[in-house]
């Protein structure tokens, strides 16, 4: 790579806030991005000078192609603090990229708006390891969530209106020809008609009522705000509603089926199939009713045509970086998209490197990673990067809460051989986890100044000793890619092995066992639970999905990230717990059933000091102040 | 103008649908409109390659150019199929544009896609008489809408979230710093200390805790869909909220008071001003509490940055125009943006013009663009184009109702010179209310090939009996700018003519009166009503706003558009009707207090046959269908 917006020179130390970093710096047009990273003029969408949408047609074109290294990034259980895991696949991308000469390229997640401005804050990476701008990365982006929030409430306005209607309405509406979807709906019935006039009256119920019974609706609104009071509300309470009111709520928009489809779609065409076919509930007769049946599926396919293009913005030193998609790990399946990955994976060729990111930590991101997305791709990765920090590891050993927005108790600043060494136990049980899948394990341990050498060589000690393939530390926040040079090293070292030696990738479980069966596999050797237990609820769920036909598609838990186990104070590897399913969803759309385990909430909190408090706006250069 | 994209060869008899006209033509290159506009390619933000942001710098960079000429178009009181109010607006800029050699702009709203995915379809115009591409135009364009939601609901939750802590938490929060937005609260307070340790406890008390009464919140959750069973909510109900529940409810996105703000905002730090000072209730002291209080202003001016940029685009003959802003005129101020206007202005300079719509009808959207857009903008507009069709004048004159999706009745087909006739009066009525204006009014009478030459000699002779400056019949929709060249000759004549006379412009009413009062000389003197009513919660509103100060500022009525009254059966010129306000907001962002008359619905809801049933998806093109 030539030109580079970050000069040598200026590296700061201390290192400055990251959207300071970010304003320092002059990306390059992302025309010159794209250029660099082998896409035609004709394959750019430019929104503004340092964002673009990419088209679909470069993976047409570049079909014949090779794809390139797969290296997907993850990590060990975190503390509230994040372990870097975003900083370190972006340096690992500027190691490769701007260091080591290779066609690199990193694959993230859109952030949340809601973290952002709730307790997260950024998520472009830090330090000089970032995405920039790192503003126009963590705000609006191409609008992607906002086509999803719009597309998600379009079908929920779709159900209650529907009820609303076929409760209050005759059977015929006065409509003088069919619209394609209602000629859809019609053939599933079994009805070949065509004019409305055609049919008997029998006919015409059987169209005319979904008779949805709304007691089995599953379908929330979504929003991308950390809105708690929306987590469960009752609407239609306005008169005009004629008392229908109902109990439901609302998610965060990163949560939504349709954030999880554009994630695992592959194509327009199977977009479009997986929109039309999501299930939001059952008719009083046990039958699924789908967003087709309700007429909205196309409507929803053209709200999410553009946001089907990934984006392509830039590191601080110039490498490419697709952004598309941004499931949680915690709530959702927690992977950006199949489509970003499949194009950079092309654009790479056989000897680039494609550094994708699975949400926190292992136990959920990379095990969806696996077993969903590479599932649905059937794209094969070659290497794990697991980032570990001394001060997660050290709480792992029995270390003090450690709490956003607190200062850190001094055992995380100063040396403590014995704590951290009994910390490593968790990030040994990860290193476990992800061997089971038949792929290399690099260590990244990503350095804090207050790191000692002897800290830092105990944890690359005890990697190596649980089965990883290398173990490396990275110092990429303070030094950008020069800083993960060796990082980068070791993982084209690893991927190469991996290759000389042909795939041995493999899932944790194959689609046919039950739903159940599924979840216990993950629990018990993921988590390390001793055993799974179902509410009364779930059960229900179970039995109905089974007899619907989705027992064969793979499962996405939804469980905190802060712990191995479903209790989040938990630390290090708990052992003697069971793991409960409270709710269970079928994502059928998405294409895998969805299982609430705990207390997981899906719309985060504000904290009492949130994030938005420091974000202003300097109105004279419109510069953006106080995002970190 | 040299190229456009439509060639007079390519009119078709019958015009096809909007959308396969919009799919016909290949729009110009988006900067090539903006360098034929005279904007620098610096000042060219690209959203793909027909859609672009402007810069706000054009305006300073030209500030010593002369304004344009400036024209609004309004409508008669319409049919629920509209009279083509947008359709005329661009056939006038087309005329001038790429038939009469004027610089010429339009400036638009921006449509919401609630109405696009419900009963009213797309809104880029129509027949060659519209934006290009309409589906870019219809669907999320450039975002804005979507950055309001963001921002409307950020705010909301802000403000549930702070009542929660503040009933559950001491007074200290553990914050070490103060952040900007908390300093200039702490200045409010008239506190002058800079760190929170040398707070008394009494003053920590003061400024931790809004104690804002949940009875007088009027700051509501948006979404733009027509959602009907969110126009009242009970949220708060998960068990995580601990019982605190609270009724509220959604408005459409285009009701919201950041959608206002942004139509009439002037500048980055009229923006940021104007958004920390939304007031959203009263503490239980009777104190108004606004967003900087809750310490959101800055982050809401974040979410706002690139909205404040309007969007350029272009009709099918490649004249510019600008989209921003998009508050409906029934439930909101009805008018794009000020920005958007004075760039359009400085852009065409003395011999240009500028075509800018004001929601239908004139009775509401013309209102509210006098007596609040010019008022806030300063900006002198010589000429009204009034919008009229035959088919509206013969409701009017007591024809049989005309209901969307349903056929239309033959006395709308048929001469019938006698329904018209009293039909007229109807017109006549919004003339007359034009004129105490001190403008120009041509009466543009959009023709159907229905209508007889009869007919359109009787509207015209009308309305120059009325005190039309001119009337003249178009045909924009079937022959694109060609067919309104004569409308547009009509404009230049009716602006040279009251540039000549000196403006003689001037407001309704002025901001001295109160509250009441100037509603009161709005519904005698505009809708034509007896008297005025105040509900009991209307009253203790007018009250409060009072105490508070707000009765200087301009009102804005919530009302039907379908009638000169509240009730929207009544047509043609109502008598002996009062008009009652509902409810009563303080818009104090905005800079209006909004009056709920009749009862107004601040979502629309979805019809038994809603326009998503036709949209879908060409997958193997990408290309929307069914859009209309």
């Amino acid at each position: 790579m030539s030109a580079r917006p970050l000069k040598p020179e200026q590296l700061l130390t201390p290192v400055p806030s990251d959207i300071t970093i970010s304003d320092a710096i002059t990306p390059l047009p992302i025309t010159q991005i794209a250029d660099a990273a082998g896409i035609l003029p004709s394959e750019v969408i430019p929104y503004g000078a340092t964002k673009a949408k990419i088209s679909l047609s470069v993976r047409d074109r570049l079909k014949d192609t090779p794809n390139g290294n797969y290296v997907v990034v993850t990590g060990i259980t975190p503390t509230p603090l994040g372990e870097g895991k975003s900083t370190t696949t972006i340096g690992i991308v500027q190691a490769l990229g701007a260091h080591l000469n290779k066609k690199a390229f990193a694959c993230i997640r859109q952030p949340s708006q809601g973290p952002t401005f709730g307790v997260k804050g950024g998520a472009a990476g830090g330090g000089y390891a970032q995405v920039v701008p790192m503003d126009e990365f963590n705000l609006h982006l191409t609008g992607d969530i906002h086509a999803i929030t719009a597309a998600n409430n379009l079908l929920a306005a779709a159900i209650d209106t529907r009820m609303f209607h076929e409760s209050s309405q005759k059977d015929k509406d006065g409509s003088r020809k069919f619209s394609p979807v209602m000629l859809t709906r019609l053939k599933n019935l079994g009805i070949t008609k065509i004019t409305p006039d055609d049919l008997t009256d029998e006919e015409i119920s059987k169209f005319a009522r979904l008779d949805i019974d709304p007691d089995t609706i599953t379908w929330q609104r979504v929003l991308d705000v950390c809105d708690r009071f929306l987590r469960q509300v009752v609407v239609g309470v306005a008169p005009t509603e004629k008392g229908k009111t109902r109990t439901t709520g609302f998610d965060i928009t990163v949560a939504s089926e349709i954030m999880a489809i554009l994630a695992l779609t592959t194509s327009l065409k199977d977009m479009r199939e997986r929109l039309g076919r999501i299930v939001i509930g059952l008719d009083r007769k046990g039958e699924p009713v789908t967003a087709d049946d309700l007429g909205v599926g196309g409507a929803l396919a053209v709200l999410m045509k553009d946001a089907i293009q990934p984006t392509l913005m830039q590191t601080v030193e110039g490498t490419p970086v697709f952004v598309h998609a941004g499931p949680f790990a915690n709530i959702a399946h927690g992977n950006s998209s199949i489509i970003a990955d499949e194009i950079a994976l092309k654009l790479a060729g056989e000897d680039g490197y494609v550094i994708t990111e699975a949400g926190f930590g292992a136990d959920i991101g990379m095990e969806k990673f696996f077993n969903i997305k590479c599932r649905t791709s059937g794209l094969t990765p070659q290497c794990v990067v697991l980032v570990s920090t001394i001060r997660a590891l050290k709480m792992h050993g029995g270390g003090p809460n450690v709490v956003a927005g607190q200062p850190l108790d001094p055992v995380y600043v100063d040396e403590n051989l014995e704590l951290l060494e009994r910390g490593c136990a968790n990030m040994q049980h990860h290193i476990h986890n992800a061997l089971k899948f038949g792929v290399a394990v690099v260590v990244a341990v990503n350095v804090f100044a207050t790191d000692s050498e002897r800290e830092i060589e105990l944890v690359k000690a005890k990697a190596l000793e649980a089965g990883a393939t290398a173990a490396v530390e990275s110092n990429h926040w303070a030094l950008g890619g020069k800083g993960a040079v060796d990082l980068g090293r070791a993982v084209i070292e690893s991927c190469g092995k991996m290759r000389a030696q042909g795939s041995p990738f493999k899932f944790l479980y194959p689609l046919e066992v039950g739903i159940a069966e599924k979840f216990e596999i993950i629990a018990k050797q993921i988590y390390g639970a001793d055993g799974v237990e179902f509410s009364e609820e779930a059960k229900k769920k179970l039995e109905i999905y089974t007899a619907r036909g989705y027992s064969n598609l793979p499962v996405c838990c939804a469980k905190t990230h802060l712990s191995l186990s479903t209790d989040p104070t938990a630390k290090g590897v708990p052992t003697g717990f069971s793991v409960t399913v409270r709710d269970i969803r079928a994502s059928v759309g998405a294409g895998f059933v969805y299982l609430l385990c705990g207390d997981m909430m899906t719309v985060p909190g504000l904290p009492t000091r949130p994030g938005f408090y420091d974000v202003d706006l300097d109105v004279e250069t419109g510069k953006v102040i106080g995002l970190f």
